[in-house]
């Protein structure tokens, strides 16, 4: 713990978050959802997504990329698809307001696709399936990015980080969520072990010829590798699709083209499906069902329950509040 | 090449099999079915689920573990979901009889998911997916199997492969199509490798004991791990789940609690998904923009799309036939 280290309530620090993006052009709708999916992070523990990214908001809202006070259209196109267009705002608001047309349209059809258009996402994914989840619905999502992973074989960078993320709902506990990235590697271990002058393992990334490095600054100008090999690779090339043609909205390469590197979020596209497991399979049993596979699980040691993690730190977080770095504090306040 | 290897062409398979399957207590539409399965798995060149496998569909047949006479159920039980009870039956037939009524779903809602219960599924999810694409469909298909999978960090099998399949449509050429079981390696690859007296590399499996190992017949007895460590141990577990409690059929762990061991497929479910592009994003540009990526994919030296090939294997499997060797065709002879 630093000297000027700061222990901040979660109150605090959703405060802290809603007046500065405030003064950078949002209007209250938008800085709220951007306040609460940061201070959430901070609440979770994920402090890579917390109050790390707001000099990123803030540089959008400064450079004119983001339109601190878009309003999102909301309109069904089909029975089970929500068209969700951000209209060129960060993403937490389209979410936020998109959430009951979402759960309205799986509980009416037994499944629901949302594509999100024109919006700048700068979170975890794990924040909208929880509140998919929390409605008792089976949730999945993906987004794509910018080009930093290789496609397996390849040697230029063509896939973004392209995290999928999927919820299942649980009777009398949190829902079971994992979040993760295609990559190997998330792309902020990368510049934290470059920060650190670490050395990368074998098999996170590549230089800028295409040739394998464990130097984290040549892979952050090279590209990283997909997980697990070709099957990562293409489960990156599935997100591409599905965030990006499937609803109408740009791949990473041409997300990239368009961005003005500010530093924010990129423009682009995120799938969310919700599934309603009473009308899919049988009502009220498939809870209990899954908990036999959960079970199953944690009888074996050393296997926790993806999100176990993040609500693990909950209780403390909301109580003691979090503790807060002074660089981070430092750098809040110059903004 | 064998001295006693022949080369049989397509529609000699087809009956091949039907002839065997008929003989052994399945009907004209179930056998048939079948049949088509194992004769494209051929044509593809995917022996691993062509004519090897027709002692497994035979086993379970003579056991009585499944119906040959099987008629599927099916029923919607919400607008986008259609049940699919395959009543006992090998999974062809459902798949089959339950297509037009997942399209039809698919292009009225937007999405639709089918759960298909009560099925022995015996073959590559390729098949079901490729079908769908061809409909105009983006499609994704998953199933379990029997604990053969370690979760990370753990010590015992608990998931099955757990294969995910996806499908994307292309306008004047066959989907984009690819197959992929969470597990490092496929099972049949590892009873390949014992067969031939040949160590598996390291991180494909564990003995008994959950301990490292690199003897295929050790891991055989032991587990397989899931490939790209917890990522992929995520998606396995994610599979259990929609496969198992969301559609109302049995976790791998459970399929093998009731199993017969015969040889010839598990009873279990599997869920499919269909999307139509048209409803969902941008009318008729979407096959062009996922030409793009397809475009960026390939203009990388040695970077195949997924799906070719087989597609490849096609024009020459179709024009001349398919070379059985022996051992396969008297394993048949004697059934």
């Amino acid at each position: 713990m630093g000297m000027n280290d700061a222990r901040l309530s979660l109150d605090e620090i959703h405060s802290l978050v809603l007046d500065c993006l405030r003064r950078h052009g949002c209007d209250e709708e938008n800085a709220g959802a951007v306040a609460s999916v940061i201070t959430d992070a901070e609440r979770d523990g994920c402090h890579s997504h917390g109050l790390m990214r707001l000099a990123g908001y803030v540089a959008a809202l400064d450079s004119g990329k983001v339109k601190g006070d878009a309003r999102p259209l909301i309109g069904k196109k089909a029975p089970a698809i929500i068209h969700v267009d951000g209209n060129g705002g960060f993403a937490p608001l389209a979410l936020t307001e998109s959430r009951p047309h979402i759960i309205e349209a799986a509980k009416m059809n037994g499944i629901a696709a949302a594509g999100l258009v024109n919006v700048y996402h700068f979170s975890a994914l794990w924040w909208e399936i929880e509140t998919l989840a929390e409605a008792g619905l089976c949730a999945f999502a993906c987004t794509s990015y910018i080009p930093v992973v290789l496609p397996a074989g390849g040697k230029q960078a063509l896939y973004g980080t392209n995290p999928i993320a999927f919820g299942w709902p649980r009777n009398n506990e949190p829902p079971v969520v994992f979040d993760q990235a295609s990559s190997v590697m998330a792309r902020g271990e990368v510049m934290l072990a470059a920060r650190e002058g670490k050395k990368l393992a074998d098999g996170v990334g590549v230089d800028m010829d295409g040739n394998p490095s464990n130097d984290p600054n040549e892979v952050l100008r090279g590209a990283m590798l997909a997980f697990g090999g070709y099957k990562g690779s293409l489960i990156a090339m599935m997100v591409e699709l599905l965030a990006g043609p499937l609803i109408g909205e740009t791949l990473s390469f041409e997300t990239a083209a368009k961005d003005n590197s500010d530093g924010g979020p990129t423009c682009g596209g995120e799938l969310i499906l919700a599934m309603d497991p009473n009308l899919i399979g049988t009502p009220d049993l498939w809870a209990d069902h899954g908990e036999k596979l959960f079970k199953k699980i944690l009888a074996q040691n050393e296997v926790r329950l993806p999100g176990d993690r993040r609500y693990n730190n909950r209780p403390m977080a909301t109580k003691d509040g979090v503790l807060v770095s002074s660089k981070i504090l430092d750098e809040i306040k110059s903004l």
